[in-house]
């Protein structure tokens, strides 16, 4: 293993060692010698290799094992402000490489509201942020706000987030690109979650009948396509947060950006989006056991919304929708809604695939289409590295 | 119209002033003071508006009536050579601004295979090189290589190519994408042509019978959607010119690349894919009119063709595929294929749009698919535009 392009390497940081974190870290370490790219740390909840010096010794054979034998910290952090404390100190540490005019970036890989809200202190040190983590960029205005504002500050360090929305779909790029160069977005619509749409291209195909709407749920869990408590998908709230971000992105990447006033980025984020919930009423707060057993009280229900639309001809769907025909009243949610059989989405997704329509001045009457699996490790990894190779 | 911030700000010479030109221009202009983009250089093949010094006081609503009244160059270059010398002399010029620390970008909005030829003095000098222009990434290997070696020699400047295939559409940098991160290629296909896809999405939709072939063509040529002289879409080389690129991007970012002899890069370009042509025998070399007249004598085989395939329910598309199933032999191809009528590219695919499909190992059983316009000054020129987004 050669250490002598050290120096001139890009250094990354890795936070979150699960599923996508494994992906990413073997994707990183398979660029042969001399590569782009320098591990310098590497962190899980419990666990921390760091080497600021850029000596971390690890390969694509090693590093699993490495890490797996690292003894656990000392002190391990336990409240939200000893893990706030604990990983500012990480940052503090690796912003030294910036002092030294090196390229550091951090790559979370976790799904934390606490590592998401440390974002602003590391762009603040020059530190690069690439994440598939959702929480910052879909939670409070606030925090959003503050980490638009250190970007563009001049401490040089941006922020890539792609792989938030479709995983490694080009979506968050296409988009900025379209508003960027001056295109006016009239309305982005498209099926978000992998879940739901292995549900729905299930559930509904345009026939009348068909398996149970709990029936098809439990075996998509099974399967291994649904969150462990399904309720997590049911309820929209990945796909309200996927909208935010789309409409926060167009908002301050316009090349005549409006003023970026908290009101006008969703002060509540995700919240304020109000997704409506396939959880039936009554057991969105039970036992996930309870759950189980209550969905199929509510089949007949799902019945007979797919009889309706099949008499007209249509599937349901679970989309998302950012529409800005009228940019001064945007209109952001998220439901289920009925496509006509010849609709794209009806006859072109399958899986548990993504489908994203773009509608815009430029595109005219027939919209840009991005689909393709939107979910999943291995994708999500080359989302997040695909953003690491834009900064080398 | 503000130049304070024109050192901080990305130098731009822009060659061609056509429709995508035009339009480029219109989108360079349009970004709200301070810029990140100065306009320092503009030339058609007569005119050359150039101020180094990055004074070039031009607005969105005055550059181009002041270009239509600049004079015509004295000493106006007429052979090949002439205009090379030309060009480097230009180039030359927009050095110095490199040497005193400025990013410059060479946008070139023309076809023309001599400014195409002029990439690798460009890069040499530490220009960025953005542009539709196919030529260069399809022409020999020798050109090619070159452009390849200049740009990964340490000048630090780069080369990008979004708009020479799918214009706007995200064709490249998804392929750049996903080769780049380790994924594989098994195989792209898809309608890359706009041309051929208004043609084959009127003429063949399922039914055994519907308009001419010459019919179809001859409307398709009233409506703008082919060149002056519809043979240069029909031959099928403009979708061979596309392949080339493709499989040149695969081969040379791929994280492991090949050896990257010119044999790998296809010697002659575009001219080894050998596309089937859909221009009938003894009408290829005749006068526009002469081919005009002569195409109606091939309508009956274009209908036998159309009867043939809706009989096995099937539809015609003009389809471009680079097949790496087998690494060693590459295949690449362009012609008319047979496709269900419930495929993509038969049930999806309407007006001239381009649809573009990634089978990849990573994407497994169902492809990374990219739908939209492939055509038209606006999405062409936002292509380049979002290119030029990226350096910024």
């Amino acid at each position: 293993m050669s250490t002598t392009h050290a120096e001139g390497s890009v250094k990354v940081a890795v936070i979150g060692v699960g599923l996508v974190g494994t992906e990413f870290v073997n994707q990183l370490l398979s660029f042969p010698s001399p590569s782009p790219f320098r591990l310098v740390a590497l962190q899980s909840s419990k666990k921390l290799l760091s080497n600021p010096d850029g000596l971390l010794e690890l390969t694509l054979s090693n590093w699993k094992g490495t890490f797996d034998q690292t003894k656990e910290m000392e002190n391990l952090p336990k409240t939200a402000e000893e893990k706030r404390d604990q990983l500012h100190r990480c940052i503090k540490g690796l912003s030294k490489l910036v002092k030294l005019g090196q390229r550091v970036v951090l790559v979370d890989n976790t799904s934390d509201e606490i590592v998401a809200g440390s974002y602003p202190v590391a762009l603040g040190y020059g530190i690069d942020v690439i994440t598939p983590n959702k929480k910052a960029f879909s939670g409070s205005a606030a925090l959003y706000s503050d980490i638009l504002c250190v970007a563009s500050n001049g401490s040089g360090a941006e922020f890539l987030n792609e792989s938030t929305v479709g995983a490694g779909l080009p979506i968050i790029s296409t988009l900025k690109g379209l508003v960027g160069t001056g295109d006016k977005i009239r309305k982005i619509e498209g099926v978000f979650s992998g879940t739901m749409s292995y549900i729905f291209n299930k559930f509904s195909t345009g026939e009348a009948g068909g398996d149970n709407f709990s029936e098809v749920v439990f075996e998509a869990k099974k399967a291994g396509y649904t969150e462990p408590d399904p309720r997590e998908d049911l309820n929209g709230a990945d796909v309200a947060r996927k909208l935010t971000i789309l409409y926060r992105t167009i908002i301050s990447h316009a090349v005549d950006p409006q003023s970026l006033k908290d009101s006008e980025l969703l002060v509540e984020g995700f919240k304020e989006v109000n997704p409506f919930s396939l959880v039936p009423e009554g057991l969105e707060s039970v036992s996930l056991q309870d759950f189980m057993d209550g969905l199929p009280k509510s089949d007949a229900k799902f019945s007979k919304t797919r009889e309706d639309a099949a008499k007209d001809g249509k599937v349901l769907r679970y989309v998302g929708v950012v529409d800005l025909t009228d940019p001064s009243k945007p209109v952001i949610k998220a439901g289920l809604e009925q496509y006509p059989k010849n609709h794209a989405f009806a006859t072109s997704l399958q899986g548990s695939d993504n489908i994203i329509m773009f509608h815009t001045e430029r595109y005219g009457g027939r919209p840009l289409i991005v689909q393709g699996a939107g979910a999943g490790a291995a994708v999500t990894a080359m989302g997040v590295m695909s953003d690491l190779l834009k900064l080398a």
